[in-house]
């Protein structure tokens, strides 16, 4: 499930400093990205149009005022979600779909082949490491960070039950991470892909949880080097503009 | 998260009689499935490897005495589930991780292009869908396959209240494939692809619950027509005959 974590901007409105609105000089072929920044998938999407170099259009969608379920939005994600990425008539919808076209379609751009896209082998790992965002890290991860940033927003207190049964389940994902991590540098073998950067907007947030850090890195040395290296990258340093919550 | 769901042989022991265990010439050189025919995972991939005409060797995993959790299985899949593919020295797991390893490497067979990997956009609205699979269809479908098929087995009964609070999430997830499908003839475009593929184990399973087959097609004409297609198909045909179940 797309991740859909609300962030909103509780001190200042939300400003990427480093990506101008309007990124194009012909802004009608430019790329539109419909999202929420705060939300863990659209940081996603456009830490991946960042590391490919493309322009785009940032449009900002109001999830507070449900923008995301009107119709004019629902025709173009039936299922009410950001974000959604437009290229001219072309409408795509979720995210792990989105960078995937994205890198697809800019394959020569950026310093990464994040595909893997050369070597049958190498992208069928990223696409397993993907899959393996998705149904194993995501559902542990999602819990404990709607309970710490966004049920206090909503008016309710973190279910503290619910953050440790998830914490459990995280680090038995995160041992099978800090396994993989000894046999190769990123999680889909030696160069940085997709599967590592699905993750960067969910750890972002969860490493702003107090205590979390040495909960999760104390004990796995080869998983705190590849966030040390993987968060460090300029694209998503950009991003993380976007995404600071005051804390 | 591969739905993993279990269907034990009842009456007699698993078979697939047009599938025989050893279907090449030069075993070693075969790729192999190990796998639990009856789990809608498995099913997927035995469905994917038939359509595109590719020689495998079916080895059966035997979840009741949790082989799945064994250091010998685990070394092939850390998560432990099923199902795993080997080819020769290459290992991959996650269900739609060697689905599409399958397409690609085998992109000539058959008679489909099941990624639609001339194409784009084509092909990243299969996977789009294969995300919407994923992300909606299957967490809605999977809770209601599992309290009517596994928790009997279990010895325990079906728990009505997370059938039918299931059941009201996908019907309306149903209600956008209709809408989908008033568009295109299947749900990547005009022709078949892994998006259809990876619905037809669950799908199956599902119709044969009393009522199902009314409750979801009565209102919705080209859900059914979709239907009667894609489980019409031979290569479903010949894995059907692997996952009946005695009723």
């Amino acid at each position: 499930m797309d991740s859909n974590l609300i962030f909103p901007p509780i001190f200042h409105p939300f400003f990427l400093p480093s990506i101008p609105k309007h990124c194009s000089y012909d802004i009608s072929m430019a790329l539109k990205l419909y999202g929420y920044p705060r939300s863990g998938s659209t940081a996603c999407v456009i830490t991946c149009l960042l590391e490919k170099q493309v322009e785009f259009e940032l449009i900002h969608v109001d999830l507070f005022s449900g923008q995301h379920k009107s119709p004019d939005f629902l025709a173009k994600h039936p299922f009410g979600l950001v974000p959604v990425l437009e290229d001219g008539e072309f409408t795509i919808f979720e995210t792990r779909a989105i960078t995937e076209y994205v890198c697809k379609k800019y394959a020569a751009n950026g310093t990464e082949d994040l595909l893997c896209s050369d070597d049958l082998r190498r992208s069928a790992l990223v696409r397993t490491w993907v899959e393996v965002e998705s149904n194993y890290f995501h559902p542990a991860m999602s819990p404990i960070i709607f309970q710490s940033f966004v049920a206090p927003l909503q008016g309710m207190s973190p279910d503290r039950k619910v953050i440790d049964e998830s914490l459990e389940k995280l680090v038995k994902v995160l041992d099978i991470y800090e396994a993989r991590l000894q046999e190769t540098k990123y999680l889909a073998g030696e160069s940085y892909s997709l599967a590592d950067l699905h993750h960067l907007p969910p750890m972002f947030y969860f490493l702003r949880i107090e205590g979390m850090q040495a909960k999760i890195f104390d004990q796995r040395s080869r998983l705190k080097a590849w966030w040390e290296d993987v968060s460090s990258r300029a694209a998503f340093k950009k991003v993380v503009e976007g995404m600071k919550l005051e804390n």
